[in-house]
């Protein structure tokens, strides 16, 4: 199976990447995560998007806040999915980073998830990967129904509460 | 290979939607293309969605305006990687869309590109079916290279251009 | 007299959501109040809202955030009046919600209240009830009339605490 | 059965708000449409308002651009539902009038529709309308079929239309 | 010389409006100050604004948040000039309240200041009763001094503060 | 009678800001009308402003687009009441300049009207000139009849209008 | 003197950053002028920055439109000022470039000018390298008068116009 | 070597300016530092502008919060370049100041960083004074070096963590 990359564009970055982390490692899916910089660190960025096929990843989540350039640089050098996850900051409750994640040029997509939406950034990934892994696509939908189940959860204890309202 | 499915809420999305059907056919992606509301046909779309894998799809591309909840209402009834595709609207200059189709709640991704994005999603889809298909991925690598040099081509042309501005 | 149904996408909401089911309650509005989701349990708000009028309901009352997609989907699957409230989350202050809640496409209307409105939803929805029911539609004067009173009284104790100013 | 009042703040508000009359006159509902307005003709609109009830109507539908006060004034006024249309102007796209109308005090809800959304406001009559009325309720069922039937055919004319994209 | 009229949508707006009456207070300008709504007690506002200018009043300033409809609601039973107060809420950041009290229509201005702008709300009422009371403008005057002496003694005071920057 | 200066950024923002001259004019009132910039002739807008009270005006309108800073470049300069007309221009449909001009620091009033809303700015200096001429007042009570006498003709033109929509 | 580097992310760019061409021009600056990606050619865009200092030019202007990172990455690679000018594309009125362009994060500047403010941008390079030569700093003062004077002689034209309005 | 002015429009912005301050001296760049304001002391700023490159100053740098107007004014009185800091404040993210900053007339430009971006004014003044000062020059590329350092560190610590996410 594919790896994943994780990549954030500063470590102050961790706390909320950190749910991706953890999304991937309950599949079991093969992940490395990296502090990385569309600005500070160019080549780097550049260098590991180019030869992220040939070192088996398939796909690359960039994670970065304001004018979030790390996705669509990352995504100017491979033919990789590549998925955004728009960082909020200390301004503009993260609308920046959103608009600067998903508004690509034709030729160049960058597959963004909601703000700070690194679960769910995982998720896709592994969905993903999950076209060419029928036991990943199953524990997708045992997930899923879980995710279901949950909320009748809450619902049957709702209505314990709804008296002491 | 698996089969990409293209849903748009309304038969007004075509001229932008069919930029997605011909980037899509230009890789020889086999796909199918309907007309699916969430509000207008639930039944038929959630139906729609949950069979979308049985049916031999690897990908949904979901292009609706406004409201948009097309992508997220299939998103809830698969768990195959869904596109979104806001369409632009007589308000808000797609705003709106793209915040209904980006903002989706932990466990139920949706991959959004940028407003009247039908081409990226197309690509998007192509780039994901082509983790699995080495000769997708070598002509996905092959138009990168041709989009570089129009580019050098248009940069040229430029120079031509630049004595009679 | 015909029921209220309450359902919010998260039972995160009720704090908010609480004050529906206490404005109902005051108002001797028969209610069922659940969590349920347009994204992780879609069956179940679909079944729900497709049998909502059999099952003696009037009104349907959704809230939901972010891509808020619960009120326009369960009004996809009803012909009764269905009241969305947008609930304010971790970013973009609600405008999101806002936005997925009310725009939508001709022909299934959501009757879309303020940000976290859940007071006015469910007073909407004892106006809407109580045009069928004078008892309730002399309350709802009597309360307005208590309104303004209210205010008039505040007023009063405003002249009070203008000196101290 | 009960009137529907259709009021708008401008008469250059008609292209629009014709709609909301064409689709109450499709439903049968009886209906008064008057020019009134929250700034220029304010005694005017209080006393329509404050008399509705009385004067057989059921549910006041106001639309209204910029800084749009038309529906929350009249919404002071009476006990009954009142549905908002906000209506876009030469800035801003609507978004002005769409604050203006759906963010409202508590105490006093105006039902919000989209943007120019005027058939979607006339729907949502009916639909309150219908609660005490099982002619009207079946029409709306009826017309709901329609619509999704509609969908279907545009499905059958898009597969078509595909190979000459 | 002719009074003020400071009116409030809600007595949670004091905090803020309070800055005002002790504008008008520094000023020896004589006002009042009332708790009054657009929605809640419209008629008597209505009536207030009506009768104003034959009481005394020479400016009208309203304060109100959310869908601030007080300002435009005053302006439309008066020919005083009246000024808005857009009030921050708890969402949106008083955007909504911005747009609600300046995009008022033609024939209907509100001098509109900016949000929790309530000192220079009151300056501006000062202002305009300056122009038939040349005490009133000297101390317009003197006050402008001091304003720009009170920048000056800071930057002095910075001068020192740069060191142990 | 003191005047009314009309100040405009550019003289492309003639088409609008006539609509202010026009009103004035219809009132009597005397005026000047100048083109002024804040960036421009800073010099020029200064000293216009310093000695504009002593040169008989008695209000100042500003119009300005984009980044707006003439009226409160003016405001600054000047104790007389400030009105600015925040205006459209190329991008972001006049919410630059609305929040340029509306958003001034504490002691430096301006009274923002709507985008674009040169006829508002000139009777919101009708208005406050009117607080010391009765003869002004009385005709600014006469347009406002005059104008709920229109809307009233307008709804009378409207009921002949319905059969045929 | 050191060389101007103008770099379009399109060539569809060229008829607003032609004004940049031409501004240049007009002050006998020296420049190159190039159609450059930082998505379709990002190592193109790379190497030219990264050797920008040592190939003679002093200043680097970038035009991108929606995600518009370019100037952001030519930033990444080079310690030259670089001016970025955000796009006006099909969406959002340059709201996203804008939000892309200037947000960047600590350590990597973009002098962001207005919105498709061509003219500026290059007028801002100019003042940037009039700062090491005096007679470029002689012409930009002159124009800075020559500006001025235009304004004066709109005047002087609109007082002539006043009368017909 | 010329000297950079950084002006604030209030010492409470001191918190946030004062790291452009630490920048500035940590390049060793002669600099001083002024409140100043655009509205309450019009004709402090126009004269420092007016006089500041007699006076030895390179570059200007504003900051200001609001209706931005600090950096235009000055930016209207010099051929400097200016650079303008928008300041977020209580209301809006600091919307209003870029806005209010950025997006200035054709003429007269001011390089705006982002919101409450400090630090990077500071290192634009510093690219631009490095211009004609290799020193700086170098000293610029090393902090550039070591700032590419400081994320390839952060990237191994995180190594570290990620065990214990």
């Amino acid at each position: 199976m594919k790896k994943v990359a994780v990549i954030m564009g500063s470590d102050s970055d961790l706390p909320v990447v950190s749910k991706a982390v953890k999304e991937l490692r309950s599949y079991g899916v093969e992940f490395e995560c990296h502090v990385m910089s569309a600005h500070r660190t160019p080549e780097l960025a550049a260098q590991f998007a180019s030869s992220a096929k040939d070192n088996g990843f398939g796909v690359i989540i960039c994670a970065a806040g304001m004018a979030a350039h790390l996705a669509g640089v990352v995504a100017g050098h491979t033919t990789l999915p590549v998925i955004g996850i728009p960082m909020k900051s200390a301004s503009l409750d993260g609308l920046d980073a959103l608009l600067a994640t998903v508004m690509m040029p034709p030729g160049v997509p960058v597959a963004t998830v909601g703000i700070d939406g690194a679960k769910n950034a995982a998720l896709l990934a592994v969905q993903i990967l999950a076209l060419s892994d029928e036991g990943l696509a199953e524990k997708l939908a045992e997930e899923k129904k879980k995710m279901a189940d949950a909320v009748a959860e809450k619902d049957a204890a709702l209505q314990g509460k709804l008296e002491s309202l």
